[in-house]
Protein backbone atom coordinates (compact mmCIF):
# COMPACT_ATOMS: atom_id res chain seq x y z
CA UNK A 1 0.00 0.00 0.00
CA UNK A 2 1.06 3.49 -1.12
CA UNK A 3 0.15 6.68 1.00
CA UNK A 4 0.25 10.56 -0.05
CA UNK A 5 -0.15 13.52 1.64
CA UNK A 6 -0.39 16.88 0.70
CA UNK A 7 -1.75 20.24 2.33
CA UNK A 8 -3.52 23.04 -0.15
CA UNK A 9 -3.35 26.50 1.56
CA UNK A 10 -5.99 28.75 0.56
CA UNK A 11 -6.71 33.28 1.75
CA UNK A 12 -9.92 34.18 0.40
CA UNK A 13 -10.48 37.84 0.40
CA UNK A 14 -14.43 37.19 0.90
CA UNK A 15 -15.83 35.48 4.30
CA UNK A 16 -17.60 33.23 2.08
CA UNK A 17 -16.02 31.79 -0.93
CA UNK A 18 -16.74 28.85 -3.21
CA UNK A 19 -13.55 27.84 -5.21
CA UNK A 20 -13.35 24.81 -7.46
CA UNK A 21 -9.92 22.68 -6.24
CA UNK A 22 -10.69 19.71 -8.61
CA UNK A 23 -7.11 20.34 -10.88
CA UNK A 24 -5.11 20.46 -7.69
CA UNK A 25 -6.50 17.44 -6.26
CA UNK A 26 -5.55 15.75 -9.57
CA UNK A 27 -2.66 17.25 -10.06
CA UNK A 28 -2.04 15.54 -6.35
CA UNK A 29 -2.92 12.31 -7.66
CA UNK A 30 -0.98 12.33 -10.37
CA UNK A 31 1.89 12.83 -7.93
CA UNK A 32 1.44 9.94 -5.73
CA UNK A 33 1.41 7.73 -8.40
CA UNK A 34 -1.62 5.80 -7.23
CA UNK A 35 -3.28 3.80 -9.67
CA UNK A 36 -6.48 2.08 -7.41
CA UNK A 37 -7.43 3.35 -4.07
CA UNK A 38 -9.35 5.94 -2.53
CA UNK A 39 -8.62 9.77 -2.06
CA UNK A 40 -9.71 11.94 1.15
CA UNK A 41 -10.10 15.30 1.16
CA UNK A 42 -11.43 17.15 3.69
CA UNK A 43 -11.25 20.60 5.35
CA UNK A 44 -8.46 21.19 8.41
CA UNK A 45 -10.67 24.12 9.50
CA UNK A 46 -14.19 23.46 11.42
CA UNK A 47 -15.69 26.86 9.86
CA UNK A 48 -14.99 25.61 6.01
CA UNK A 49 -16.12 22.66 4.08
CA UNK A 50 -14.56 20.50 0.95
CA UNK A 51 -18.16 19.14 -0.89
CA UNK A 52 -18.66 17.72 -4.61
CA UNK A 53 -21.48 19.30 -7.11
CA UNK A 54 -21.43 21.32 -10.41
CA UNK A 55 -19.29 24.19 -11.18
CA UNK A 56 -22.23 26.72 -12.13
CA UNK A 57 -22.45 30.07 -11.32
CA UNK A 58 -25.80 30.62 -10.55
CA UNK A 59 -25.97 27.52 -8.30
CA UNK A 60 -23.07 28.92 -6.40
CA UNK A 61 -24.74 32.20 -5.70
CA UNK A 62 -28.16 29.74 -4.56
CA UNK A 63 -25.68 28.00 -2.20
CA UNK A 64 -24.96 31.06 -0.19
CA UNK A 65 -28.50 32.54 -0.50
CA UNK A 66 -29.65 29.44 0.92
CA UNK A 67 -26.77 28.85 3.62
CA UNK A 68 -27.11 32.51 4.75
CA UNK A 69 -31.13 31.07 4.99
CA UNK A 70 -30.75 28.28 7.56
CA UNK A 71 -27.70 29.42 9.63
CA UNK A 72 -27.84 33.24 8.50
CA UNK A 73 -24.04 35.40 10.01
CA UNK A 74 -26.47 38.19 11.53
CA UNK A 75 -27.36 39.01 14.37
CA UNK A 76 -24.34 37.51 15.46
CA UNK A 77 -25.16 37.67 19.27
CA UNK A 78 -28.03 34.89 18.66
CA UNK A 79 -25.23 32.28 19.21
CA UNK A 80 -23.99 31.51 22.39
CA UNK A 81 -20.56 30.82 20.43
CA UNK A 82 -20.29 34.16 19.49
CA UNK A 83 -20.70 35.23 23.68
CA UNK A 84 -16.61 34.78 24.05
CA UNK A 85 -15.81 37.09 21.12
CA UNK A 86 -15.91 35.38 17.97
CA UNK A 87 -18.17 36.13 15.40
CA UNK A 88 -18.50 33.01 13.19
CA UNK A 89 -20.83 30.39 14.52
CA UNK A 90 -23.14 30.44 11.65
CA UNK A 91 -19.77 29.82 9.78
CA UNK A 92 -19.40 26.20 11.87
CA UNK A 93 -23.39 25.32 11.23
CA UNK A 94 -23.13 25.99 7.24
CA UNK A 95 -19.81 23.56 7.37
CA UNK A 96 -22.17 20.86 8.84
CA UNK A 97 -24.95 21.25 5.52
CA UNK A 98 -22.03 21.59 3.27
CA UNK A 99 -20.22 18.59 4.82
CA UNK A 100 -15.99 18.55 5.95
CA UNK A 101 -14.83 15.85 3.96
CA UNK A 102 -15.24 14.38 0.33
CA UNK A 103 -13.81 10.29 -0.55
CA UNK A 104 -13.62 10.12 -4.07
CA UNK A 105 -12.81 6.63 -5.82
CA UNK A 106 -9.24 6.18 -7.96
CA UNK A 107 -9.58 4.13 -11.02
CA UNK A 108 -6.72 3.96 -13.88
CA UNK A 109 -4.58 6.51 -11.77
CA UNK A 110 -7.87 8.91 -12.06
CA UNK A 111 -10.73 10.77 -10.19
CA UNK A 112 -13.65 7.95 -10.84
CA UNK A 113 -16.20 10.90 -11.72
CA UNK A 114 -19.35 11.30 -12.86
CA UNK A 115 -20.47 14.05 -15.99
CA UNK A 116 -20.62 17.05 -13.89
CA UNK A 117 -18.59 16.17 -10.56
CA UNK A 118 -16.40 18.54 -9.50
CA UNK A 119 -14.46 19.28 -5.81
CA UNK A 120 -14.99 22.51 -4.26
CA UNK A 121 -13.79 24.20 -0.99
CA UNK A 122 -16.18 26.29 0.62
CA UNK A 123 -15.68 28.97 3.00
CA UNK A 124 -17.44 30.39 5.23
CA UNK A 125 -15.08 32.36 8.00
CA UNK A 126 -12.16 33.69 4.85
CA UNK A 127 -9.67 36.73 5.10
CA UNK A 128 -7.03 34.55 6.60
CA UNK A 129 -4.65 31.37 5.34
CA UNK A 130 -6.79 27.98 6.19
CA UNK A 131 -5.65 25.02 4.14
CA UNK A 132 -7.34 21.22 3.15
CA UNK A 133 -5.74 17.97 3.59
CA UNK A 134 -5.11 15.48 0.55
CA UNK A 135 -4.56 11.83 1.58
CA UNK A 136 -4.79 9.34 -1.01
CA UNK A 137 -3.86 5.40 -0.18
CA UNK A 138 -3.57 2.98 -2.63
CA UNK A 139 -1.44 1.15 -4.85
CA UNK B 1 -4.56 -4.77 -1.90
CA UNK B 2 -7.58 -5.53 -3.63
CA UNK B 3 -10.23 -3.07 -5.66
CA UNK B 4 -13.05 -3.35 -7.05
CA UNK B 5 -15.28 -1.39 -9.62
CA UNK B 6 -18.84 -1.03 -10.01
CA UNK B 7 -21.32 0.96 -11.67
CA UNK B 8 -25.38 0.60 -10.62
CA UNK B 9 -27.66 2.38 -13.00
CA UNK B 10 -31.50 3.70 -12.03
CA UNK B 11 -33.74 5.51 -13.39
CA UNK B 12 -36.99 6.33 -11.16
CA UNK B 13 -40.72 6.74 -12.55
CA UNK B 14 -40.83 9.72 -9.98
CA UNK B 15 -38.73 13.23 -9.74
CA UNK B 16 -37.91 12.24 -6.30
CA UNK B 17 -37.58 9.11 -5.02
CA UNK B 18 -35.36 6.86 -2.11
CA UNK B 19 -34.41 3.66 -3.14
CA UNK B 20 -33.42 0.93 -0.81
CA UNK B 21 -29.78 -0.51 -2.27
CA UNK B 22 -27.80 -2.41 -0.26
CA UNK B 23 -28.96 -5.71 -1.74
CA UNK B 24 -27.00 -4.44 -4.67
CA UNK B 25 -24.08 -3.62 -2.22
CA UNK B 26 -23.56 -6.89 -0.60
CA UNK B 27 -23.91 -8.33 -4.33
CA UNK B 28 -20.87 -5.98 -5.18
CA UNK B 29 -19.34 -6.84 -1.92
CA UNK B 30 -19.36 -10.73 -2.40
CA UNK B 31 -18.23 -10.26 -6.41
CA UNK B 32 -15.25 -8.38 -4.86
CA UNK B 33 -14.18 -11.18 -2.65
CA UNK B 34 -12.90 -8.40 -0.37
CA UNK B 35 -12.69 -9.51 3.55
CA UNK B 36 -11.59 -6.17 5.34
CA UNK B 37 -11.15 -3.20 3.91
CA UNK B 38 -14.13 -0.11 2.76
CA UNK B 39 -16.64 -0.07 0.96
CA UNK B 40 -17.43 3.68 -1.02
CA UNK B 41 -20.48 4.09 -2.18
CA UNK B 42 -21.10 7.38 -3.78
CA UNK B 43 -23.75 9.40 -6.46
CA UNK B 44 -21.87 9.64 -10.01
CA UNK B 45 -24.48 12.62 -10.11
CA UNK B 46 -24.73 15.77 -8.24
CA UNK B 47 -28.65 15.96 -7.93
CA UNK B 48 -28.58 12.95 -6.07
CA UNK B 49 -27.78 11.09 -2.86
CA UNK B 50 -26.21 8.15 -1.11
CA UNK B 51 -27.00 8.35 2.40
CA UNK B 52 -27.59 5.54 5.18
CA UNK B 53 -30.92 5.33 7.50
CA UNK B 54 -33.91 3.01 8.07
CA UNK B 55 -36.16 1.19 5.44
CA UNK B 56 -39.68 2.37 6.74
CA UNK B 57 -41.83 3.87 4.84
CA UNK B 58 -43.39 6.85 7.18
CA UNK B 59 -39.47 8.04 7.58
CA UNK B 60 -39.18 8.38 3.99
CA UNK B 61 -42.71 10.42 3.54
CA UNK B 62 -41.00 12.61 6.54
CA UNK B 63 -37.87 13.11 4.42
CA UNK B 64 -39.62 14.37 1.47
CA UNK B 65 -41.61 16.67 3.33
CA UNK B 66 -38.38 18.09 5.41
CA UNK B 67 -36.23 18.39 2.10
CA UNK B 68 -39.46 20.35 0.42
CA UNK B 69 -39.27 22.97 3.20
CA UNK B 70 -35.91 23.20 3.67
CA UNK B 71 -35.26 23.39 -0.22
CA UNK B 72 -38.53 23.72 -2.23
CA UNK B 73 -38.66 22.53 -5.84
CA UNK B 74 -41.33 25.56 -6.92
CA UNK B 75 -41.18 28.44 -7.80
CA UNK B 76 -38.79 27.52 -9.86
CA UNK B 77 -37.60 30.90 -10.40
CA UNK B 78 -36.56 31.64 -7.02
CA UNK B 79 -33.29 30.06 -8.23
CA UNK B 80 -30.17 31.41 -10.03
CA UNK B 81 -28.88 28.39 -11.46
CA UNK B 82 -32.52 27.40 -12.82
CA UNK B 83 -31.93 31.02 -15.00
CA UNK B 84 -29.96 28.84 -17.80
CA UNK B 85 -33.54 26.54 -18.50
CA UNK B 86 -32.90 24.32 -16.08
CA UNK B 87 -35.56 23.65 -13.02
CA UNK B 88 -33.43 21.01 -10.74
CA UNK B 89 -31.83 24.18 -8.40
CA UNK B 90 -33.54 22.48 -5.26
CA UNK B 91 -32.20 19.04 -6.32
CA UNK B 92 -28.43 20.31 -5.80
CA UNK B 93 -29.46 21.79 -2.81
CA UNK B 94 -31.53 18.50 -0.88
CA UNK B 95 -28.16 16.56 -2.29
CA UNK B 96 -26.38 18.32 -0.02
CA UNK B 97 -28.61 18.01 3.11
CA UNK B 98 -28.57 13.95 2.78
CA UNK B 99 -24.97 13.94 0.84
CA UNK B 100 -23.42 12.32 -1.90
CA UNK B 101 -21.70 9.16 -0.22
CA UNK B 102 -21.45 6.68 2.46
CA UNK B 103 -18.21 4.92 3.91
CA UNK B 104 -19.24 1.32 5.53
CA UNK B 105 -16.65 -1.24 7.08
CA UNK B 106 -16.49 -4.53 5.61
CA UNK B 107 -15.31 -6.91 8.03
CA UNK B 108 -15.01 -10.82 7.89
CA UNK B 109 -16.69 -10.06 4.38
CA UNK B 110 -19.92 -8.23 5.28
CA UNK B 111 -20.62 -4.84 5.44
CA UNK B 112 -19.76 -3.84 9.30
CA UNK B 113 -23.90 -2.84 10.17
CA UNK B 114 -25.67 -1.49 12.89
CA UNK B 115 -29.03 -3.26 13.62
CA UNK B 116 -31.11 -0.92 11.22
CA UNK B 117 -28.42 0.60 8.44
CA UNK B 118 -29.58 0.19 5.39
CA UNK B 119 -28.02 1.87 2.31
CA UNK B 120 -30.29 4.12 -0.02
CA UNK B 121 -30.17 5.97 -3.09
CA UNK B 122 -32.00 9.20 -2.80
CA UNK B 123 -32.82 10.77 -5.96
CA UNK B 124 -33.91 14.39 -6.21
CA UNK B 125 -34.28 14.97 -10.32
CA UNK B 126 -35.65 11.89 -11.40
CA UNK B 127 -37.12 10.40 -14.60
CA UNK B 128 -33.65 9.68 -16.50
CA UNK B 129 -30.75 7.13 -16.12
CA UNK B 130 -28.35 8.07 -13.29
CA UNK B 131 -25.64 5.92 -11.69
CA UNK B 132 -23.95 5.28 -8.50
CA UNK B 133 -20.57 4.18 -8.04
CA UNK B 134 -19.30 1.11 -5.51
CA UNK B 135 -15.54 1.22 -5.23
CA UNK B 136 -14.59 -1.32 -2.78
CA UNK B 137 -10.93 -1.62 -1.26
CA UNK B 138 -8.96 -4.06 0.81
CA UNK B 139 -7.93 -7.58 1.09
CA UNK C 1 -2.96 -4.00 4.56
CA UNK C 2 -3.70 -4.33 8.49
CA UNK C 3 -6.73 -3.73 9.58
CA UNK C 4 -8.25 -2.66 13.21
CA UNK C 5 -12.13 -2.64 14.73
CA UNK C 6 -13.57 -1.65 17.57
CA UNK C 7 -17.73 -0.54 19.43
CA UNK C 8 -17.40 2.39 21.56
CA UNK C 9 -20.61 1.96 23.51
CA UNK C 10 -22.81 4.87 25.31
CA UNK C 11 -25.89 5.51 26.97
CA UNK C 12 -26.35 9.49 27.29
CA UNK C 13 -28.51 10.71 30.19
CA UNK C 14 -30.45 13.01 28.05
CA UNK C 15 -32.26 12.44 24.46
CA UNK C 16 -29.73 14.68 23.50
CA UNK C 17 -26.06 15.35 23.48
CA UNK C 18 -22.71 16.08 22.09
CA UNK C 19 -19.42 13.82 23.43
CA UNK C 20 -16.31 14.44 22.38
CA UNK C 21 -15.06 10.89 21.77
CA UNK C 22 -11.35 12.00 20.31
CA UNK C 23 -9.59 10.61 22.94
CA UNK C 24 -10.92 7.26 22.27
CA UNK C 25 -10.31 7.23 19.02
CA UNK C 26 -6.72 7.97 19.62
CA UNK C 27 -6.40 5.33 21.90
CA UNK C 28 -7.79 2.83 18.92
CA UNK C 29 -5.08 4.30 16.74
CA UNK C 30 -2.67 3.50 18.84
CA UNK C 31 -3.68 -0.33 19.89
CA UNK C 32 -3.42 -0.58 16.18
CA UNK C 33 -0.13 -0.05 15.48
CA UNK C 34 -1.21 1.79 11.73
CA UNK C 35 0.82 4.03 11.27
CA UNK C 36 -0.44 5.60 7.50
CA UNK C 37 -4.12 4.79 6.17
CA UNK C 38 -7.30 5.85 6.91
CA UNK C 39 -9.67 6.08 10.02
CA UNK C 40 -13.71 5.55 9.52
CA UNK C 41 -15.53 6.35 12.64
CA UNK C 42 -19.24 5.96 12.11
CA UNK C 43 -22.93 5.66 13.94
CA UNK C 44 -23.87 2.31 13.88
CA UNK C 45 -27.66 3.90 14.98
CA UNK C 46 -29.39 5.92 12.32
CA UNK C 47 -30.49 8.51 15.00
CA UNK C 48 -26.83 9.56 16.25
CA UNK C 49 -24.22 11.00 14.45
CA UNK C 50 -20.35 11.11 14.20
CA UNK C 51 -18.73 14.47 13.37
CA UNK C 52 -16.19 16.77 13.83
CA UNK C 53 -15.85 20.06 14.85
CA UNK C 54 -15.36 22.46 17.75
CA UNK C 55 -15.67 21.41 21.55
CA UNK C 56 -16.75 24.74 22.80
CA UNK C 57 -20.02 25.28 24.83
CA UNK C 58 -21.78 27.46 23.10
CA UNK C 59 -21.16 26.20 19.95
CA UNK C 60 -23.02 23.27 21.33
CA UNK C 61 -25.98 24.84 22.74
CA UNK C 62 -26.32 26.33 18.98
CA UNK C 63 -25.63 23.42 17.59
CA UNK C 64 -28.71 21.74 19.62
CA UNK C 65 -31.32 25.19 19.06
CA UNK C 66 -30.24 25.21 15.84
CA UNK C 67 -31.40 21.47 14.84
CA UNK C 68 -34.09 22.10 17.16
CA UNK C 69 -35.13 24.60 14.63
CA UNK C 70 -34.49 22.90 11.38
CA UNK C 71 -35.83 19.43 12.38
CA UNK C 72 -38.29 19.80 15.99
CA UNK C 73 -39.21 17.11 17.72
CA UNK C 74 -42.68 18.37 18.90
CA UNK C 75 -45.13 18.11 18.07
CA UNK C 76 -44.37 14.25 17.51
CA UNK C 77 -47.18 13.84 15.79
CA UNK C 78 -45.97 15.74 12.67
CA UNK C 79 -44.09 13.11 11.49
CA UNK C 80 -45.56 9.75 9.61
CA UNK C 81 -42.39 7.59 10.66
CA UNK C 82 -44.38 8.53 14.38
CA UNK C 83 -47.43 6.81 13.56
CA UNK C 84 -45.88 3.32 14.63
CA UNK C 85 -45.36 4.45 18.03
CA UNK C 86 -42.06 5.81 17.90
CA UNK C 87 -41.40 9.51 19.03
CA UNK C 88 -37.84 10.01 17.13
CA UNK C 89 -38.49 10.79 13.79
CA UNK C 90 -36.66 14.07 13.96
CA UNK C 91 -33.65 12.31 15.68
CA UNK C 92 -33.43 10.43 12.05
CA UNK C 93 -33.82 13.58 10.39
CA UNK C 94 -31.04 15.99 12.66
CA UNK C 95 -28.62 12.95 12.03
CA UNK C 96 -28.54 13.29 8.36
CA UNK C 97 -27.89 17.45 8.93
CA UNK C 98 -24.61 16.59 11.47
CA UNK C 99 -24.18 13.28 9.08
CA UNK C 100 -23.25 9.21 9.81
CA UNK C 101 -19.31 8.93 9.29
CA UNK C 102 -16.13 10.71 9.26
CA UNK C 103 -12.92 9.75 7.72
CA UNK C 104 -9.73 11.15 8.90
CA UNK C 105 -6.16 10.41 7.74
CA UNK C 106 -3.74 8.69 9.54
CA UNK C 107 -0.10 10.15 8.92
CA UNK C 108 3.33 8.83 11.12
CA UNK C 109 0.43 6.98 13.72
CA UNK C 110 -1.57 9.97 14.58
CA UNK C 111 -4.93 11.66 13.50
CA UNK C 112 -3.83 14.18 10.63
CA UNK C 113 -6.15 17.19 12.04
CA UNK C 114 -5.95 20.94 11.70
CA UNK C 115 -6.15 23.24 15.06
CA UNK C 116 -9.33 22.33 16.13
CA UNK C 117 -10.74 19.17 14.74
CA UNK C 118 -12.23 16.93 17.55
CA UNK C 119 -14.40 14.16 16.73
CA UNK C 120 -18.06 14.31 18.57
CA UNK C 121 -20.78 11.70 19.02
CA UNK C 122 -24.23 13.08 18.33
CA UNK C 123 -26.87 11.62 19.88
CA UNK C 124 -30.14 12.80 18.90
CA UNK C 125 -32.56 9.72 20.65
CA UNK C 126 -30.33 8.74 23.99
CA UNK C 127 -31.05 7.36 27.22
CA UNK C 128 -30.07 3.75 26.10
CA UNK C 129 -26.77 1.86 24.90
CA UNK C 130 -25.69 2.36 21.79
CA UNK C 131 -22.58 2.57 19.52
CA UNK C 132 -19.92 3.50 17.35
CA UNK C 133 -18.31 1.57 14.88
CA UNK C 134 -14.36 2.23 14.91
CA UNK C 135 -12.25 0.84 11.28
CA UNK C 136 -8.43 1.22 10.33
CA UNK C 137 -7.16 0.00 7.57
CA UNK C 138 -3.48 1.25 6.43
CA UNK C 139 -0.24 -0.05 7.41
Amino acid sequence: MKSYRKELWFNTPARVALMNITPMVDECLRESGIKEGLVLVNAMHITASVFINDDEGGLHQDYKTWLEKLAPHDPTRQYRHNDSGEDNADAHLKRQIMGREVVVAVTDGSLDFGPWEQIFYGEFDGRRRKRVLVKIIGE
